[in-house]
C-alpha cells in the first residue's frame, strides 16, 4: 500500500488544470511531484497551483520524457492532446509508472495493439478516464440492467452532442487539439463518453465484444456559418473548408447480437446530451426525457406518455448504484457532475494498492478503434469495417465490469 | 370536376374498415361503389356499412380484377397486404383508376421501378396515403424549415417505434400480413411514416435525393419471450425464430449531404414514437421531448434543459402550418390525429379536379426502395447500397412539396 502516491501530471490545457485544481490536488494521499506541458505558460501555472495547495515545488518540464526515469514519480495522467495519449500511455507504461489518461478516439487500429501489447509485455496497467463510466444516471441504469429489470438488451445508443463550435472555431487561438483534427478528419472522433456506459451494459470485453461498424458522416455546415458569422469573411478560418461533418452516425454490431447507435453531434446549435437510451425484452431506459418504460406496467398506447416524462426519477431510491449512494453521503466532489472524481478515485485506489484498473487498455484500445474505423467507414460510403478481438479470446471469459470493485 | 367520386376500396382488415367508416364514408362528394376482400366476412361487413351510410348497395367481390373495368369507379383506395400493394396499384392505373395505396415498404427495387413505369406509360396518377406527411407537428417543423428557422438542414432522424408484439405475435389468428413478414425478412420494414416528413424537409425528389444506405439489425429476441409468456411454450409460434431483428437502424446519405438515420424499433416494450428530429446551423426540433432549440436564443450549456421540454408548444401560434390552422377552424376529423382525413382529402381533390397527386410514384417508389435496399444491406452485414434516382434526373428542376397546394 502507497501512503502517498507521487504523481506527475502531463497536460495542462482546460482539461489538465481542471483535474488537477478540483481533483487531484485536493485528494488525500496523493502529491503532484511533476507537471508537464509543450507550453512554457501553462506548465508554470500548474507549479504555482501546486504550491498553492501546500504542495512542495514540483519538477516542471516542456519534454514528458524527462519525467519517465523519475523515481518520484509513481503514477502519471495524461491529458495532452488526442495525437499524443498512446505515444505517452506506451512510454510511461515501459517506465514502469501506474498510467492514467485522457478519453479519445485511435488514428489507427494499428496504435491501440501498440497500447495492449505495451501493458502485455510490461504488466504495467494503464486506464483510460472514461468518467462517463460514473455517470449517476448510467451507473443507475447499470444497476437495473444487473438485476434484469430491462430483460435481455438489445439495443442502444448514445451522442456526443455537444456544442462545440465555440471551442472548435477558436481553437488554434487556444491552442486547442479540436481545430486540426476538424479540419483534416471525418468520422467518430469522440465516442467513448457514450460508448463506455454502453460498454458496461453489454458487458463488452467481458462476455460480449463489439464485431463491426458502418459510419455516415453529414456535410459539414455548421463552423464555416459559424464562423462567417462571429468572425465575418476577413478572418482565415472563414475560408477553411472544416473535413468533419456535423454529424456523424455509426451503427456497432455486437457478438451477442445487439446493436449500438452512436452519434457525434459538435458542429451544430443544440442542448448538450449523451442520448443515452438502452433497450430490453422488459423495458428501456431514454436520456433525452429521463423516462423510464417497463412492461406490463407502462402501456405502449398511452399517447400521453409526455406526461411521464422525467419518471426515471421514481426509480432512484430502488436503483441508485450503490456507488452513487456512498458518494452521496460523503458528498459529491470535483467537476462534471462528479464523475471526474469517481473515475480519478478508481485510479488512485488501484496506485495505492497495486490493483488492476477498472477500466483497462483493452477496454481503451476497443473503444477508441471506433474512431480510426469510423473514419475508414466514413471514407469508403459507409462501408462496414471489422472491430478488432483486443482481448485474442479472453472477452469469453473477464468478469462483467463492476463499478464497485474497483473501490 | 367530378361532383361524385365513385370509389373502389379493396383491402378490409383493420386498416381499411377503420378508413371507410372514418375518412371515406362520411365524406361529402364521394360513393363507395365496390368493396374487395379476400375474406368473405370482411367485404360483407364492409358492404353493410357502406349501406348503413346511406349509400346504394356496392358492388361486392373476392377478386379485384372484377373492379378494373366497372365504369361505376373513378378511384382506387389500396389498403391490402404489403406484398400486394404495387401489383394492385399497377394494374388499377393500367385500367385508368385514380390510384390510392397504403403505405408499406417493397420487395425488390423492379417492384418499384414497374410503379414508375406504369405511371409513365398510363399517365394516371397514384398517390401514396402516407398520413404523417399530414402530422400536425410534422408540418410546424416543415413550416419553420421553408422559412429558414432551423437554417441549413444537415440531419434527420425519424423512426417506427411502435410496440407491435400483440399485432405480430397473434398475427396469423387476425389473419395479418405482418406475422409472415416477421417470420420471413429482416431489415427496415416500415420505413415511410418518418421518411415522408423527412422527405419533405429536405426537398427530396424535389432539388435532393436519397444516394446510398447502410442498414444493421440487431437480434431478434422481443417476439420469442413475449410469445413464451404471453402463450406458453406449447403454442407453436413460441417455437418459431423470427427473422425480423428487434431493432433496425438505417444511415441514409443525401446528395446535398444530408445524413438520415431511421429505426425500427417494434417488438420491444415502450412508448410510441415516430422519433422526428430536424437539426440545422440555426436550429433543430425533436419529438421525444417536443423540444425547439434555437440558435442565440437558447443556450448551449445550459443544464436545466430538461425544464424547456415540450417547449415547441411556445412556438405553436408563430409557425402552425397553414393547413393545420384551417383544419383546426374547419374541426379535426377521422383517426390518427386528423392525419388520415387530411391525406384522403388531398386524394379525393386530385381526382376531383383531374390533377396531379402530392404525394407521386416517384416519392413511392424512393421511400418504399428503403425497405428492399436495407434487407440487402443487413444480409451483406451492413453494406451500403446504391438508391436509385427514380426521377431520372427530374428531382433536379421539380418543386417542393408543398401541403397547400394540393388542396
Amino acid at each position: 500500500m502507497l501512503n502517498e502516491i507521487k504523481t506527475a501530471v502531463v497536460g495542462l490545457g482546460n482539461r489538465g488544470m481542471s483535474l488537477l485544481k478540483y481533483c487531484i490536488l485536493p485528494r488525500e494521499g496523493v502529491r503532484v511531484t511533476a507537471v508537464c506541458d509543450v507550453y512554457e505558460d501553462r506548465r508554470e501555472k500548474a507549479a504555482q497551483m501546486v504550491t498553492e495547495a501546500g504542495q512542495p515545488a514540483p519538477f516542471v518540464t516542456g519534454d514528458y520524457r524527462e519525467i519517465l526515469n523519475r523515481s518520484d514519480v509513481d503514477a502519471v495522467v495524461i491529458m495532452t492532446a488526442w495525437e499524443s495519449h498512446l505515444n505517452l500511455a506506451c512510454d510511461f507504461m515501459k517506465a514502469g509508472k501506474y498510467t492514467a489518461v485522457e478519453v479519445g478516439g485511435a488514428y489507427s487500429l494499428d496504435d491501440c495493439w501498440r497500447l495492449v501489447r505495451t501493458y502485455e509485455e510490461t504488466g504495467v496497467p494503464c486506464m483510460m478516464l472514461e468518467n462517463c463510466c460514473y455517470g449517476r444516471d448510467e451507473l443507475m441504469v447499470l444497476n437495473m440492467v444487473r438485476q434484469g429489470v430491462l430483460g435481455e438488451i438489445v439495443h442502444c445508443q448514445g451522442g456526443y452532442r455537444h456544442d462545440l463550435r465555440d471551442e472548435i472555431s477558436f481553437g488554434r487561438e487556444n491552442r486547442h487539439y479540436r481545430f486540426r483534427n476538424y479540419l483534416g478528419r471525418n468520422g467518430e472522433n469522440y465516442p467513448t463518453h457514450e460508448l463506455g456506459p454502453i460498454a458496461n451494459v453489454l458487458d463488452i470485453n467481458r462476455g460480449n465484444r463489439m464485431v463491426s461498424l458502418v459510419s455516415v458522416a453529414s456535410k459539414a455546415a455548421g463552423l464555416h456559418e459559424f464562423l462567417l458569422r462571429e468572425k465575418g469573411p476577413e478572418y482565415d478560418a472563414s475560408q477553411m473548408r472544416f473535413a468533419q461533418g456535423d454529424v456523424v452516425t455509426t451503427i456497432i454490431k455486437c457478438a451477442r447480437g445487439e446493436t449500438i447507435c452512436l452519434t457525434l453531434d459538435t458542429t451544430l446549435p443544440r442542448f448538450y446530451s449523451r442520448g443515452f437510451h438502452v433497450q430490453g425484452t422488459k423495458g428501456m431506459y431514454m436520456e433525452d426525457n429521463h423516462s423510464i418504460f417497463l412492461d406490463g406496467q407502462d402501456n405502449a398506447y398511452d399517447f400521453k406518455w409526455k406526461e411521464k416524462w422525467g419518471n426515471a426519477e421514481e426509480y432512484r431510491q430502488q436503483y441508485e448504484h450503490p456507488v452513487w449512494k456512498q458518494y452521496l453521503e460523503e458528498g459529491v466532489r470535483g467537476g462534471h457532475d462528479g464523475m471526474d472524481w469517481l473515475v480519478l478515485g478508481d485510479f488512485f485506489h488501484a496506485v495505492r494498492t497495486g490493483g488492476p484498473v477498472p477500466i483497462d487498455v483493452y477496454d481503451a484500445a476497443a473503444w477508441m478503434s471506433i474512431t480510426c474505423l469510423s473514419e475508414q467507414s466514413v471514407a469508403l460510403g459507409g462501408a462496414p469495417m471489422a472491430i478488432p478481438d483486443f482481448t485474442n479470446g479472453q472477452w469469453l471469459s473477464r468478469a462483467p465490469w463492476d463499478a464497485e470493485a474497483a473501490r
